[in-house]
């Protein structure tokens, strides 16, 4: 019974844990699947996973055309190594869910498939290297379906699904631009076809109605703006305005609607997760309750010590004062048991990262009064409070001393890396402007989008890393750049005289090719930024074959129009919520509890104490400032600063107030009618769902 | 006692016409001073107003530096004459608007100011000239606020005050941004100033810290990438990394940024104004029924017999029909009387298009049946089904005529005229695309926005005119045009030698000059386009000095970082309205109104009918199709399409959910205590805020 106490808890907090994290993943509720599933989401466990996953992503800077060359046997041997621990994974991940479910779900078939996929492209290559024919390794486009695929990367995953959801509609703006960018260029072929006029480089002016669409297609993006104008435009003064009208319609209206319907669609799509999300969490609240309740009267609740131990296992970092302080609000009366609705609350209140501020003086203080007043510890202490600065100057004295070093034994002058370290010094300017209030909303969007910018890092990881496969196939070795004294024949022109008189070559470009992994990916970083693309489009296209302009313009397509933009509608939601949110219920609620309970600390106290300190958020030392408030404990809390949240709890808030108070009707009496693994094939469909 | 009626009837139908088109002009209430607002609000006397504010901001055309040069004394003369026609407007205005609020309102004082500053500086420089002395008419820059001030532009004002109510946060966000921007240029510096490299040009890279912040500062609008980057790249390939990260913080955050804030700020504001126009409709409303208001019992109401004459009054154009059923909807019960929740509506009403549907076959059709039938009168019907086609036909007619008899008398071959007529006869397509449901939200946005494109083109143009008048007191006659076969020394470098070598004379840009305002426009529009506008700036800095470059700055900050994100805001917001929101309330009380009273026509027949004809809008002939259902007065009724809309109405549409139902508590009150004499001041405050 004991012992079965014990599993029962340890489910319990499973389903704690997966709700205080969002997590939805369908496993089985029988002891070893439980413990298993501990494993499974050990940080270990997990971080060795996304080692793995960028590890084989990387292999593209060793593997031909490479960065840095290694042989065909260590790449190979790598790459088979990766293969395993996802299979390895994969595999754990099929012993903790349901059999059933683990089949129905597109992402362990897509993990199945790219894992046999690779393997048998790479035993076909191996086999006809040893030939010495040279195959494509093509396989390599699948190796983003890793980091796509595992459970651990739910952020991208439901970025491309909001990205897949939002694409029919983006259609249908994409057909009505195509359509007045065909017309216009049928416009322009019947107004300038006839003219003889030649562009800037000599060459004819819009006379083919295909190279009329893609220079016009380059001017929506204003790339080749005025120049494509200046022919026309010399002619008559009156034909600029073509291309007034032409920007106003294309450019400014159409792109802008593109970014009204991406940031419509990615509102609403993230509106429906985040409902999914809360109600997905509402549930597992109630499925650990009912795994440990038990009647008081008629009330079913969880006891105190019950609630004590699940919290210990779900959160064993949390020190004692904080879990008491959890307990109190959850417990408001005292009465030795939470009930249904206080514990739900659970899950929220553990994300709540709450500063314990221990009131006493340094013991230092206490016993060596002269030491501790002494200038050298004043100078030290100091130095801890400014932790910023002071990492800048034990950054700059490494520097100095490595600098020595390095000077003595190579002729390098490394003062430049010195200056960028005192430079660093000079950015602790941010931290009196982010004691400005009306800086701190602007700071708040701009710390807060931080981690979020990783999803997009990996969101962009995945295209870049697709198109840049693609793009070393292509164009490998077609452009080549050589030093400034360089020899070699048609150095000037990229070593390929395609390129003579071409504004690729005289722009200087040749380094930027398709010859490496990292090459492409500041290329395809150029392309993003979208100024000159046609240059590239051009120049690759004079080295190989015109269709090559099409690779540019569906990059252009996937990376700016599509992606950029949903990261602009993530800027503009994100500062919005900042704007106009303050604090949370939860929070609130909180906070008040603290100030109950006496064991509150003013904000002006923590402020006024030091203006330059705002940015140092861990475990403060009030050092008796605030001891002259004698508390019974030498205890009090405060809510960390809302700057330091995880990704799901931004999106969350984002949408909090416009979510419907959680479906009370139907889905309580529905969970409560439910055990635990009768529930899970409910989580298959929200797992796939979400 | 009669003739006081009238004219309390024609100061109800003032207060009613004000609040249909939402003016809030506060104008006296004798009789004499309410003839003088009818003739003030005449459509003559606005149309007067705009043909000359738009006469003299064209002068700029014909007074040097001139497009079309014409002597100074006709120039001064129709100056003159705009002057006298404004002072004359403003006296009329004067006369219909109580002394102390004609006062308070600094949109005459500007007026008054302006028209002196002209007269005093139209004088001077006359006097100057006879003596041969050159001075500079500085007065041109205010002639914009002719534009700005009148009463009749308050789109353009509203649109200035939105502006005006973003700046100190766009300030807050622009300091920010610089200190990035100042930041980053000192680490480039460091990293760069010290190795020597060299541009694409063979200048010197990055030496100068002036420089390298403007460098950078081009850089964040992407229009020097990735060109800046390229030496250090050459050089290095890790110096990339220091221009990516540039690129994401300051181009995609922080401009990201700015629009967020720009959009928030333009939509709150805009709530605000939408408010305060709301009440003030609803408040002249109340005032006319008092002005009309008989007791009936209790209740004071206004009988049908007046009413009717309101409603002459106000809207003498709409069909006796179309009235009857306007007071079939205000008097639902056929009391003969209209109480005072009824009356309101009545600006909302009017403000509704309502189309008439004559259910009644062809005269000629009853009469001779055979000769209707025949083929050329069935041709000639579909020709004026399809007016939209026939326009293109006639249109296409006529150029081929007039291209005919210009061959004949000149060598002029105007082929391509008649090639563009041809063209736009395709744009025929356009309306299959609009019969597809999936396109309409796309093509409604579209149509709707073109009315507010207009305030938009007010903005642009104020903006333009200031910076091209500035402009070419700077560059005039610095940068010169030659045709390509021109002999004239250095041709080649736009007549200036200091732009020997430079990408400006390389780009063959030497027609984007200040040396007229319509080359000035072009040039603004280039650089409101954004691309190259670097170029632009060293090139006009090249042949002035390097400050020349702050003028270019300066555009851009206040053409591309405030008022295209002003238009992207409201394409945004225009597009979630048409999206969200489906018809008013007002529009739902009429329709259900006319299918209540059987004088509904359903949209499918409409629809049915012809799949083309959805661009039409004007009245239609039915035919007898509908005749089947019989209908007592062959008559029926429908709303016309929600695409023709004036732009107040689709702006209060924009907010009309979030606007609390009129703040019925204290106001109503208020007003019913308030005679139409004491509610003068109120009214001023208004206008002054609105």
């Amino acid at each position: 019974m004991a012992e079965d106490a014990s599993e029962e808890l340890l489910l319990a907090a499973a389903f704690v844990s997966d709700a205080q994290y969002n997590r939805n993943i369908p496993f089985k509720t029988s002891p070893e699947a439980v413990r298993l599933y501990y494993l499974y989401n050990h940080w270990i466990m997990r971080a060795a996973t996304y080692f793995f996953i960028f590890l084989n992503l990387s292999l593209a800077v060793f593997e031909e055309p490479a960065v840095y060359p290694l042989p065909f046997l260590a790449t190979s041997l790598v790459e088979v190594l990766c293969l395993l621990v996802f299979f390895g994974r994969l595999t754990h991940f099929a012993k903790i869910t349901p059999r059933n479910v683990f089949w129905k779900d597109t992402k362990n078939i897509c993990i199945v498939v790219a894992i046999l996929l690779s393997l048998t492209d790479l035993a076909i290559y191996g086999a006809l290297r040893i030939y010495n024919i040279k195959s494509i390794r093509w396989s390599r486009i699948a190796r983003p379906i890793f980091l796509i695929n595992f459970a651990e990367s739910r952020q991208i995953r439901r970025a491309f699904r909001s990205i897949r959801n939002t694409l029919p509609e983006i259609t249908y703006v994409f057909l009505l631009f195509m359509f007045s960018l065909l017309m216009f260029s049928l416009m322009a072929l019947k107004l300038f076809g006839e003219r003889n006029l030649q562009t800037a480089e000599g060459l004819p002016y819009f006379r083919n109605y295909l190279e009329i669409v893609f220079d016009l297609y380059v001017l929506v993006t204003t790339a080749n703006s005025p120049d494509v104008m200046m022919p026309a435009f010399d002619f008559s003064s009156w034909y600029a305005l073509f291309f007034i009208a032409f920007v106003i319609v294309n450019t400014y209206i159409f792109m802008s609607l593109f970014l009204a319907v991406v940031y419509n669609n990615y509102k609403k799509h993230l509106k429906n997760e985040i409902r999914k999300l809360a109600y997905m969490k509402h549930r597992k609240m109630i499925e650990a309750f009912n795994l440990l309740k038990e009647e008081e009267g008629a009330q079913p609740v969880v006891r105190e010590a019950r609630w004590k131990q699940l919290v210990k296992l779900v959160a064993p970092d949390i020190s004692n004062s904080h879990r008491e302080l959890l307990l109190r609000i959850s417990d408001d009366e005292q009465k030795g048991f939470i009930d249904k609705k206080s514990f739900v609350q659970l899950a929220d209140l553990l994300n709540i990262q709450v500063i314990t501020l221990k009131i006493r003086s340094h013991p230092l203080g206490q016993w060596m009064p002269h030491v501790y007043k002494s200038a050298v510890s004043q100078f030290l202490r100091s130095m801890v409070r400014h932790r910023f600065d002071t990492l800048i100057i034990f950054a700059a004295l490494t520097a100095t001393i490595l600098n020595t070093t390095l000077r003595s034994t190579t002729k390098y002058n490394s003062q430049q890396i010195l200056d960028i370290v005192f430079i660093l010094r000079v950015l602790r300017l941010i931290r009196i402007v982010d004691s400005i209030q009306r800086f701190r909303v602007i700071m708040n969007t701009l710390i807060n989008i931080v981690p979020t910018m990783l999803t997009f890092g990996g969101l962009t990881l995945v295209v870049y890393c697709i198109f840049a496969i693609i793009g070393m196939e292509l164009f490998h070795g077609k452009i080549e750049f050589f030093p400034a004294n360089s020899n070699a024949p048609y150095a000037l022109e990229c070593g390929n005289p395609a390129l003579k008189d071409s504004l690729f070559a005289r722009g200087k470009y040749c380094k930027n090719n398709f010859n490496n992994f990292a090459s492409s990916f500041i290329v395809l970083m150029e392309l993003t930024v979208v100024n000159q693309w046609h240059v590239f489009a051009n120049g690759f296209a004079n080295v190989t074959a015109q269709p090559a302009k099409l690779y540019f313009i569906a990059f252009h397509i996937v990376m700016v129009i599509i992606i950029v933009n949903i990261f602009v509608s993530f800027i503009l939601e994100a500062f919005f919520v900042e704007y106009s949110l303050e604090k949370s219920e939860v929070e609130t609620a909180i906070e008040q509890k603290i100030q109950e309970l006496g064991m509150g600390v003013q904000e002006e106290v923590l402020q006024d104490e030091q203006l330059l300190d705002n940015m140092e958020s861990a475990e403060h030392n009030l050092e008796g400032e605030v001891g002259t408030k004698t508390q019974p404990r030498g205890l009090v809390f405060k809510i960390a600063s809302k700057r330091y949240r995880t990704v799901d709890a931004l999106l969350q808030r984002m949408f909090e107030a416009e979510i419907p108070p959680e479906d009370e009707g139907p889905s309580f009496e529905e969970i409560l009618n439910l055990s635990p693994t009768a529930a899970s094939p409910s989580h298959l469909t929200s797992e796939r769902a979400v």
